[in-house]
């Protein structure tokens, strides 16, 4: 290729040099940091902490990519798979200047550097890993296996954008990983940016060689090939062969992703490209010691961290230190003061165009807020409560397809699911989306399109993962599923909960959409499916995120979830999880109703309850739908047989609420928990998900050992909705029978009725021994406020 | 191929016809299941559950495996992936009468194919998906995504052993199956048995098309060549040609299988085998109605699950209905009474050749006891309480190291990790075993072999999966893991908990080895590595399990780490939780206090407080190694500085002890939990994970609000040790403060010693922000009894 001159690819050379230099320079140095002086021990950290293997090669990709974006005025981000390789990427926002401009103390000259080094991997200073703080950064590599689901999310409705995500050949072992490669099959060339995957094979984990980094090339390249690229391969260790090998493929990569996207543009959508991906294997910690203690240290697993650490004690390693440290001059390529030289400081793009200061890497500042239909338009006309039976799903899935329309000049909104929006009862999107694939189109097909933006793939962990790419530049999703396998990426939603509650810390991180995930398919309506399918236990998850960043809400029915809906799309930097099953159910509340208990969190049902003007005997409280409708019908139960006793109701919709406040901003303040839970009466509480997670929430509260929680207690099986709450305690009847059993004024007249519960629970047995579906009474009973 | 002629294959047609008669009569029938009498809406279930879609292919290939191992005495398991087409496997179990082997009232006529019928997928009866109850699998197929690892996990070591691996198109999307296609990198042929994956490709989810589905022969293949398969596509929906071609196709597989193995048994392995591996495709719905409603349903995403739904009111329904059943020719197929024809009957394999029989798929059946050395030998000299640091996963790696020697003749343990063998301090079994891969080896790569049995891959899904199918066809391991990353594979563990709980059920099924779990690089000493890395959920996601299968070790020391794991390692059915940091540590306990206290699961250390012959004013508990060093040193502090307090320290190394006995088997009965905590004094607990599980554990026990819980707060950032307890809350001079706090007694006096806290931790603060490590005070505190 002849764009590029001999003289730029040296200069290129030595900015790399300047790179690799800033990078050990953080890893070793606390002071001396432009090694005006000879190297003493005194100058090396008493810890050394950073990972040298695989920081070479990123700072090589960096700049070469500087090089692109400078000649073609390309709007890209990178994406660093192998995060361990942070000093790489400070290295390099802090030579492209973005780093000082955000953290001004790290000055471009002598005296920033030495900050730079110091407060590397130090108490009090920045991660070893690409991270929050990291300017251009938005991918964590600490969990690995997610960079390239982050780079297709970021690339999905951003036709302008190319995302360069570096695999490292450890992360290309992960699961996730492996199965982000297919991403291309949902990436339309008309409609999105591109991802120019780099698969970046040094050889080594930790300890241990890699598979792709022992397989040939042959091999890689089939593999990669059978999803769909066009493999390029750069290999080799000298560094001006492969600058010029690099930059060339890169021109032909870049070249091949605009004739795509210019061809799709013009002529419309015809085919899937075979878009690009590099394979660069470089030596693991290149131009790093070759051998110390005459152990070969450059091209081996050794190279990983550290690789020479006896530097403060034992000489020959120091010298081995300096002279590597040396090899980089840092006095040709860093002035008297420290600033890097002109020469050198006119290869990096300027302004939005460079990496760590593309706003697609800060997407709060490109965010545009939904346009959201009056959520109240597409509520239920409860005239009483629960009377009616509705799929409250369905009704989200209409405010869904109009915010589908609202928002089209937008393109900044995407459904998310693993293979259901249908069954999930959110269809009436299809009225105006389709399903999104990139690969030929059958006459059987259901609303199947590359221009589709609802995005099913048999992956939560795509899903996720492309959901969180999509957030964190700037746009708006759903992440709807099955309650039971949303744990299959519950690792991943706690990582997210940690980028958000750090970037919380950071005023230049601007707010972006929450991460809303909808739990439906839950445990307690998964008596068709069995055990497996039954499991709530994602609650658990995101109740120990802290309680800046998480929120959990449990709407009762469907005019409650579109109120939490609404709320929660137009909401930032949270992690929203909603938990209302698909099947219909019964409808409790008008929509000014549900309004006004979703404003508040927690009410109580009047309605249900029998306390007026007396302090009740006992407290139903619950959280969940299925809960709920049996706590309707055990104070139902109650009021018909057994006036006496006082009942209140209490609906708890966000759980958070529960927390003491200074654990939650949400937490009520202690006197309106007592005026719903009283002070000390006895509460039953039905909750949906695993039982004791009630407990550690309230505790604190006033008394929190009257709370008797029954929750789902991970019995299940295949059989009746019914049984399901009988397996687990949480039936109508056991719910009456706690009440009556911790309801002391009443305990003398309850035994005849306590037996007519268990009654009925023996009958119920009965009807489960015989294979039948649930007794009459259970499958048509309605709430009668006349009772 | 000339084997198996035509009048064969024809009775396996026939076989076939009468496994899907079977298997659609589970999804609709409640009587007359031989279908003397015309079909009439009564003898149709209320309620139509089960996949119909991907059950004819099951049964193909169930079929065609039978004939396989007839011919060639076969020892093979099969591993079904699309676990939704429960019923064609358990037609299939029936068939060849393992199921009524089982299940007695299931008899193999009329009335007890009614009895199959009636109790599929209802209430009180069997689940719709392949799971523990069903004869012949080690794999549920509710979470989809495993059943490849654990294929591999069931062959490793079983060299004769074949599973038959089928992955469904929806399942060929996750990220855990595409990342588990690369096993065989790790199967060594001389050793190992063999997998023989089939991609079973009917091109439909639930609604949508799948990529792989939608994918050309020439991609798939190209994608299974490169990670090393030899790949056969059987493609087509004509019966006879198909069952001519699959025939063929296995018997090329087997025998390229064999002469594999044999070649690498005679000669010594020298290379990867292209294993083979099949592409079946065939419609989705195979041979069940091919149109309802002028609609097509037979090769569409329509025939997923019930392909004809209105049987019970539309009579043009119930005529396909019929049509569909009568052309299984029932009549042909079973005799009168319901027996299957004796020249059908002939076709399945006997005895423990019936894959529904093969004792691989019960492994407690062949379960081996692993060879314990004593494990007190690799203990520490501990001659007074922390007064020495040492690395206590060390021992257990000495420890570990012979294991492996003595089951060597055995060949029944391994250890699998996600690349951190050494940096887990577990390296000394790189004394006697290497790390296993199958591919080139070079002079620089550090104990790897593919005779190893220490299984590195970066990727907590393979190891999670691999180890599950090695326990679960009867032998032994222990997954070594960071604690932070362990999520990653959480919800493989619930899945796990879930099987060994179902199988708890079934005497059938024998125990089987637990599920060892070991969390090392814990939350509180990844200082280094930062937020990411720091993460103690584990914990709480086995708390959520039942308490029949689920156990918590928090040992404080290595001697007690060494007692734990030999009690771990003789347990059966469990899942195991070890939690203890790799980096050194103060050690507590001589070897014989370690068991002790291990056998009692918490102990008062008396030593450590000044209780004697008083009730105490206040209870220091711990469980986890860094907050019990920090309690031994709050204990130690208040000793000095405030003798007055009367302070007792617990220790909690089970944790499920503080369950109440109702809750969990290793409960403490309440006087055992009074006699430790006492009735009403005041607990300051310090825990090792998210603090509030504390308060979920021991509500119900006397006075549980007393129990004042510190543990991981979710703050963590890159800083050191000491900080990481600081910002959480639970240092030494917080729990200090707390017990002062705490205990009315002393409460004037202690103003003055608060302060003193205060101030320390001012000091700490300073430290940090001058980027310096830990004060020298902590960094060397040692315990002494004598202050």
């Amino acid at each position: 290729m002849s764009k590029i001159d001999q003289t730029r690819l040296q200069l290129m050379d030595r900015y790399w040099k300047a790179a690799n230099y800033l990078t050990v320079g953080q890893i070793y140095l606390q002071s001396n940091p432009l090694l005006k002086e000879p190297l003493r021990p005194e100058h090396i950290k008493p810890r050394l902490l950073g990972h040298w293997g695989t920081s070479p090669g990123l700072s090589f990709i960096y700049i070469h990519l500087n090089r692109l974006i400078q000649d073609h005025n390309v709007d890209m981000i990178y994406l660093a798979g192998p995060g361990h390789g942070g000093p790489a990427l400070l290295a390099n926002v802090y030579l492209e200047g973005t780093y000082s401009e955000i953290y001004p103390r790290v000055t471009q000259d002598e005296a920033g550097m030495y900050h730079l080094f110091r407060q590397f991997s130090t108490p009090g200073g920045v991660p070893s890993h690409v991270s929050v703080p990291t300017p251009g950064s938005i991918h964590e590599g600490g969990e690995l296996g997610y960079v390239l689901s982050h780079a297709f999310g970021a690339a999905f409705d951003n036709p302008n954008l190319i995302v360069t995500a570096v695999v490292g050949d450890g992360e290309a072992e992960t699961g996730p990983l492996e199965g982000a490669w297919k991403s291309i099959r949902f990436l339309n060339p008309e409609r999105d940016g591109a991802v120019l995957p780099i698969l970046h094979l040094n050889g080594y984990k930790i300890s241990g060689p890699t598979v792709w980094g022992r397989s040939s090339n042959e091999e890689v390249q089939s593999f990669l090939s059978g999803i769909g690229y066009e493999v390029f391969f750069v290999e080799g260790d000298d560094p001006m062969m492969m600058h010029q090998a690099f930059a060339e493929t890169l021109e032909t990569c870049y070249e091949k992703i605009r004739a795509y996207q210019e061809d799709a543009r013009k002529n419309g959508f015809h085919g899937r490209p075979r878009w690009p991906a590099i394979v660069l294997r470089t030596p693991k910690g290149w131009t790093g010691p070759h051998e110390v203690d005459n152990v070969q240290i450059e091209g081996t697993f050794r190279a990983h961290q550290v690789p020479v650490s006896e530097v403060k004690t034992n000489a020959e390693h120091l010298a081995i230190l300096e002279n590597w440290l040396r090899s980089y001059h840092p006095e040709e390529n860093f002035d008297e003061r420290g600033h890097l030289v002109p020469e050198l400081a006119a290869l990096a793009p300027r302004g939005n165009r460079r990496m760590g200061a593309n706003p697609h890497a800060n997407g709060g500042k490109l965010l545009t807020n939904l346009v959201l239909p009056d959520f109240t338009q597409y509520g239920i006309d409860v005239k009483e409560p629960g009377t009616e039976r509705h799929e409250s799903t369905r009704q989200l899935g209409k405010f869904m397809r109009d915010i589908f329309v609202r928002n089209t000049q937008h393109e900044n909104f995407r459904l998310f699911c693993p293979d259901e929006t249908n069954s999930n009862r959110l269809g009436n999107v299809f009225e105006v989306e389709n399903r999104c694939l990139v690969e030929p189109i059958l006459p059987n097909d259901d609303h199947v399109s590359p221009n589709g933006r609802v995005m099913e793939v048999l992956s939560e962990h795509l899903c996720e993962g492309w959901l969180e790419g999509y957030l964190l530049t700037g746009r708006h999703g759903l992440f709807a599923t099955y309650e039971s396998f949303a744990m299959v990426a519950d690792s991943m939603m706690i990582q997210h909960g940690k980028w958000l509650q750090e970037s919380l810390k950071l005023p230049w991180r601007r707010p972006i959409s929450s991460l809303n995930i909808l739990l439906t398919s839950t445990c307690w309506r998964n008596d068709h499916n069995g055990f497996s399918h039954q499991g709530p236990g994602l609650i658990d998850t995101i109740l120990s995120r802290k309680g800046e960043v998480s929120r959990i809400y449990l709407p009762p029915d469907a005019n409650c979830l579109l109120s939490v809906a609404d709320h929660c799309f137009r909401s930032r930097n949270y992690v929203n999880l909603i938990v209302i099953d698909k099947q219909p159910q019964l409808q409790w509340l008008t929509m000014e109703e549900a309004v006004e208990h979703c404003t508040r969190g927690l009410s109580t049902w009047q309605w249900a309850s029998n306390d007026e003007k007396v302090e009740p005997d006992i407290v139903l409280a619950c959280a969940g739908d299925i809960v709920t409708m049996e706590t309707i019908a055990a104070a139902w139960w109650l009021r018909q047989h057994l006036p006496e006793l006082k009942v209140r109701v209490v609906n708890v919709v966000d759980l958070m609420t529960l927390n003491p406040p200074n654990l939650h901003p949400h937490g009520l303040d202690e006197a309106t928990f007592v005026e719903h839970f009283t002070e000390d009466k006895p509460v039953i509480f039905a909750f949906h998900g695993y039982q004791r997670a009630i407990h550690q929430i309230v505790h604190g509260r006033p008394n929190a050992e009257r709370f008797h929680v029954r929750g789902f207690n991970e019995q299940g099986t295949t059989t009746t909705p019914f049984d399901m709450v009988v397996l687990n305690g949480v039936s109508r009847y056991h719910l009456a029978m706690l009440a009556m059993e911790f309801a002391p004024r009443v305990q003398k007249l309850t035994p005849p009725l306590r037996q007519e519960c268990e009654d009925m629970l023996n009958k119920h047995e009965s009807y489960v021994q015989a294979n039948l579906q649930d007794m009459p009474e259970i499958q048509n009973w309605v709430w009668s406020n006349k009772a």
